[in-house]
């Protein structure tokens, strides 16, 4: 396994992350999740966009690299032309303390799997152990700052679901763990606007260019959907159960799945 | 430089975090800072006691070592009997997906660092561009999702200001971006309690079980307060200022820093 790390390329095993990064001290940083088709890698630049975005919320300077190059290489360097790409840009090494350094010098790490298999329609429960806070800038960015994600996901585990819904601080739906969540409510198809702590996800941004509105929701709707969806950058995924309510719709998913060639 | 690292003291330049560590590419961990005088670690206790309870709350396994013996050798290691150290807890390396790995090898990484000098009465704003999240579990335990406490101590800087008072989602106050807050209001000492996001620092534990109470208060009021001042493992330091308004009063912070013989 090789990950592309500062501008070279080199084995994972031996790829050093410095103990005072603070992408590790503090989760000073961000990431992107890239899917790669035929050595390509699919909406490259609505993730640098979004990435560009984060960058400047929390005031990171970009790397001056060729990404789009780095990405190719790391995949093709573990001989792959379809697979996920992680690309992960923290603050770098910093002194102790909570203020970043004045002239950061960001650390870039690229690496590559292979494409996990399509996953089952999802079940679904809300999570009840944590909230998304759509009052602070990080709900809009893709940060390091993933605890609450997996203290949902981990309650989903425990109740032996997929995933878990993530309320805001109003107790509407946000989104999932990992993923951006749609429904098809009184015919509409609708997704809770990024103002309610939606991660602007990129899948998302494309299915809207296609269809639907963005409306905010509570669980209690969810669960009388008709139907529903998980998108992310990996895939078009239908569900199946929210909160023990079936679900027997996939219609919306198929069709969009089908018009964005997910897998 | 030595640090601590999986029970192996070593050259910092030496040392490697794993690309996939999941404390890097999802926050997911814990840390505590402490303080070391005379080779000792002050209130050690109560710090290992949160870092158990965070562990709990994220489902993360302590580590099988002598954590008190480890801290001691890295300050040793480093030529010093007084100073501050850091002890990093995360997840250990995972695979790709927020769900962590059954059975997690933590990464415990322990470094060292001189005692900074005592900071002059602090000055305050209030954080505008973001919130602490009072309703997640996180609050309450010291994780490495810091990135809302970055964003609010950048704002401190920009305005001029030495730290930022992060207001919870109710609009009260919570902390400040590395400190719990004290203020003295209408003759008694006050700081917010737990519930209001306040994390359950070791120094303001300290402090309570000499004198105040929890209660939660507003930035207006704090503006209004006869005295106020911050506490963190390292100092109880006096506020000169709160969003322009001047307080001439540092007569709490001066008995509590001598009573617990802090400097």
């Amino acid at each position: 396994v090789k990950v592309h790390l500062n501008g070279i390329l080199q084995e994972a095993d031996a790829a050093r992350i410095d103990p005072a990064d603070r992408g590790l001290t503090l989760g000073d940083g961000l990431f992107e999740t890239l899917q790669a088709k035929d050595g390509r890698v699919l909406r490259l630049e609505a993730h640098l966009d979004r990435l560009a975005r984060g960058a400047e919320v929390i005031g990171l300077p970009l790397p001056d690299m060729d990404l789009e190059a780095a990405l190719a290489d790391t995949l093709a360097a573990n001989g792959l032309s379809d697979g996920v790409l992680r690309l992960t840009l923290t603050r770098g090494v910093g002194p102790r303390g909570v203020l970043p350094p004045l002239a950061p010098q960001p650390t870039v790490l690229i690496t590559a799997a292979p494409l996990p298999p399509p996953a089952p329609a999802a079940c679904l429960i809300g999570a009840s152990v944590t909230r998304r806070n759509e009052l602070s800038p990080l709900a809009a960015i893709k940060s390091l700052n993933y605890l609450d994600n997996i203290l949902a996901r981990q309650e989903a585990a425990r109740r032996g679901a997929d995933d878990a819904v993530l309320l805001n601080t109003m107790e509407r739906v946000a989104e999932t763990s990992i993923a951006n969540i749609f429904a098809v409510l009184d015919g509409r198809l609708i997704t809770p606007p990024v103002s309610e702590g939606a991660l602007p996800g990129v899948m998302r941004a494309a299915v809207l260019a296609l269809e639907g509105i963005e409306r905010a929701f509570t669980l209690q709707e969810l669960m009388q959907a008709d139907e529903v969806f998980l998108t992310s950058a990996l895939s078009i995924r239908p569900v199946r159960e929210v909160e023990g309510f079936v679900l027997l719709s996939d219609a919306a998913a198929r069709r969009l799945a089908a018009a964005l060639a997910v897998g």
